[in-house]
């Protein structure tokens, strides 16, 4: 079983990847076997009554082939009738205010994934019972696991002191605004789901895949509990940089890592996951800065790591699989 | 002052006809002046956990010239989008049933709208409050106010025993089968809304919309106080019927009375109403009927009622409006 440690579109691509990997396998499916993604839900709002999840449903959308190509998230052949029409709504409060904001894209064809989960949410089911209903219909062979039942908020504090939600600082400000902090309100009393310490615990070999560390991989280890059962397993622990070259592939990792006072470098990310993995995946581009990842104790194992096709992707998963022993 | 009492489709052609009304009357806008209609909530529900509230909603779109006029609800140039995405979630319960129900079609451009309610209601602003301003958004010269800001739930009893929603009944059912009673779920402590206490005791005229008696009038009528508002002013109240020649211009209303052992009549109507409408205009086709709504203690005013033209609607509006002096 590999368990995989997930933000939204770079684990996705990652557990795509695995699936290469398999289809590349001659004969022998040496890796093959269960894949479990245990996936953060502190990006998860509520919008016009709607529970959204944003990094499942990218993970969902990707693995089931429906992810939009060039946005990155959200379904293709998309259509965004419903949200067109709010704008009618948006402008009407007396403050000026938005109750039901605009600015969070909801596509018509996504929006039956939001129905389905309100509802059953609403008749009492857990988030983990509603996500694996959802990987069914969609087809999926791998199981996903929200981290917890429980809800847990990843708030912003800008530099000007300002806390916003994660979806504020990301979708409404595009990221554009420097911070001081990050917190993850409601992370001391959530439970991670049982489910997902079975996962990592039993799992042949766990990843981190290269999720932002901070706002995608941060609210999993703000959950009591969460570091302590990887750092029993680090030798098995794989952590894939989402830094390549001193950047993020995507969003705004490498701003963050600079802005919260850690180095925007596979040596930041190195020291960050050091606790809780034994090797970190860096691409070519960052091979002269191996021996820093390794003296912050974590073994560097190089690779390519920008997925941009499905051989490269393989490529990846297998080294990744592989420096678990 | 003229205050409707609404139901949905029926109520929202009067509301229109009195538009009519007002653009004809030469020079003196005899009966212009601000138009109120206290709208029906016991056909409201709440799916995929957005709050709906469809008499509201038909009002509104039909007096903002949005209804869709084929169908006769929902909005015109609608596209389905979400709901046929929903087709994926709907067969995937352990059970069979559906947690995000498809029977109820909402359309893309529609959804905005109940977004934009949900959102309101979740940060604590009343149905009231959150009407306004939707009728706001659409233009809206009319007021309308919900008939209380408290859950009132209208469920039909089926003659084989089961109860069901209004909306299982009229929309998944199709109104389809045989009843054998209606109550008012919530009624018993829900408050009129005071605003519409004001309106109906301050109007110079109150007219009672051709809309059906048991389900979109009755829930009114189940709230305390309602009825004696009413019966205070007995003679300035005039109901329009929805029944014509033995027949409901649209829904079940007919069936619905002879079901619940009344008369599916111009009589049958007037004995419902002759507690608190002092007058009730009948289609000439029920003229020879006359005698027996005046039996039944309400002075019968004969007058087309089928709203087919603007000029239809327009004489309907003026002589019902005469009707209370």
């Amino acid at each position: 079983m590999i368990t995989v440690i997930c933000g939204g579109v770079g684990a996705a691509r990652f557990l795509r990847a695995l699936r290469h990997l398999d289809e590349q396998l001659p004969g022998g499916h040496a890796f093959a076997g269960p894949v479990v993604g245990v996936v953060n839900t502190g990006d998860d709002t509520t919008l016009h009554g709607l529970a959204i999840s944003p990094d499942l449903d990218t993970i969902t959308y990707t693995l089931a082939g429906a992810i939009d190509p060039v946005r990155g998230w959200g379904l293709v052949d998309e259509t965004w009738v419903a949200m067109a029409s709010l704008a009618r709504y948006a402008a009407i409060r007396p403050d000026g205010s938005a109750a039901a904001p605009t600015w969070f894209n909801l596509g018509d064809r996504d929006l039956a994934t939001h129905f389905y989960r309100t509802a059953r949410l609403q008749e009492g089911a857990t988030l983990t019972e509603v996500t694996g209903e959802i990987a069914a219909a969609w087809g999926l062979g791998e199981q996903l696991i929200p981290m917890t039942d429980d809800p847990v908020s990843t708030i912003v504090e800008l530099a000007d002191g300002r806390e916003v939600s994660f979806q504020e600082y990301f979708v409404q400000l595009q990221h554009g605004v420097p911070i001081r902090g990050v917190r993850f309100a409601g992370a001391t009393t959530a439970h991670l789901q049982p489910a997902a310490i079975r996962a990592i615990r039993d799992a042949d070999v766990v990843v981190i895949a290269p999720s932002n560390p901070i706002v995608s991989i941060g609210p999993l280890r703000a959950l009591e509990g969460f570091d302590p059962l990887l750092a029993a397993r680090r030798d098995t622990v794989v952590a894939v940089s989402p830094i390549i070259g001193g950047a993020a592939l995507k969003g705004p990792a490498d701003r963050m890592l600079t802005e919260l006072g850690m180095e925007a470098s596979v040596v930041g990310v190195a020291r960050l996951y050091a606790p809780i993995a034994g090797a970190l995946v860096i691409d070519p581009v960052d091979a002269h800065l191996a021996a820093e990842v390794e003296a912050a104790g974590v073994r560097a194992i190089v690779v390519p790591s920008i997925m941009s096709s499905p051989e490269i992707g393989a490529e990846l998963a297998r080294a990744t699989l592989a420096a678990a022993g």
